[in-house]
């Protein structure tokens, strides 16, 4: 067995559907997390700054498997997916599931936005602004879209009649919009609990730190 | 065989090394191109804004195999790819493409907000600071990773020792960066060239509609 080593921040973020999927695989790893205060700008540890320098692209997350570097998240859990078989049964089920997933990404972009804003210290007005015009409008535009696939698809799941990578990167996202108090959608709050309470997962979360994304 | 018809504005864009895959492959396909004046903001045309409304996520470029259709550009080319075996030759091969597109398409909004900059109307002053500072930034840092990247392939391509997807979205982007006079760097130049002169793509490449991007 390989050993498989997923480094990122003390959060879930962009990580945690891969140590999500480890789990559900069954497959031991090393959870490499960095504290956030050495992170912290214009503080960053040494450490950091070194582990930093290593990585492919300069940034995390990065899984390393028997010391292969595999950066950006997408490509890190499409790569766990397909050795544990979960990128979908047929290269049009694996297509949708990629498609779904890069149309996240793209959304991800408006949650990046709203989440700088709060973070690098702008006026009230100017986070009201960017959250009620960037991020809702992106956000509700997105979970219908989610919620359109998911009442097509019928079996619960995004994609096809099983569980595929793409309903834990949504999953989780979703759990994140519920802790921000951002999740007003019934459906979409019963799909992140039916995910959330696979066999499979049920203890790990339980388990795992508490973080709010 | 299955019918491929790709979906996309008249330009090259996102769409364009699907196009490249196909002829590679040898695959006769209906290459649909929707013309500008149809998708003019507030002139847009019934027919556009009923293709619109077809697709899974309402934007192009949509991929349609024998009426499957497959949004988003990188699920697109990565199904292709995967059809006619351009994804790589190992999983950690085909993780390292994944990554390396995903990589360009987080810089690929940088290279976007510079294009609406322009076609936005903003003033000379704004467009050069959103050029200077968000995509200039941006290309420099992009643009070194993957020259690393090459030096230290030494195969000539991206990822082992033959063509893959990453490939043709990379080279296509820089045959755009030079058009708009963007692409200062020789070693890259002579990688886009390379590609563009694989025989199976010389022909197409020759022959096809001429557009700045």
């Amino acid at each position: 067995m390989p050993s498989y080593k997923p480094t990122y921040f003390d959060g879930r973020g962009f990580a945690e559907p891969a140590r999500m999927l480890l789990h559900i695989a069954g497959v031991p790893f090393e959870d490499v997390r960095i504290p956030f205060e050495e992170l912290m700008p214009g503080k960053q540890s040494e450490r950091f700054l070194e582990m930093k320098e290593k990585t492919p692209f300069g940034r995390f997350p990065v899984l390393s498997v028997d010391g292969f570097d595999i950066p950006q998240s997408s490509a890190i859990i499409r790569y766990l997916a397909k050795k544990f078989r979960y990128t979908g049964k047929t290269p049009e089920e694996q297509a949708w599931a990629d498609a779904i997933v890069d149309q996240f990404k793209d959304y991800m972009e408006s949650f990046r936005q709203f989440i700088y804003a709060q973070r690098g210290g702008k006026s009230e007005e100017e986070i009201k602004k960017i959250h009620d015009e960037v991020f809702v409008t992106a956000k509700e535009k997105f979970l219908e879209e989610i919620e359109r696939i998911l009442e097509k698809n019928r079996s619960g799941y995004l994609i096809g009649d099983g569980l595929t990578w793409a309903d834990l990167v949504i999953a989780d996202h979703l759990y994140t919009l519920g802790n921000l108090k951002e999740l007003e959608v019934k459906s979409l709050e019963e799909y992140k609990e039916r995910i959330y309470s696979l066999p499979e997962l049920r203890d790990y979360i339980q388990g795992r730190p508490q973080k709010e994304m």
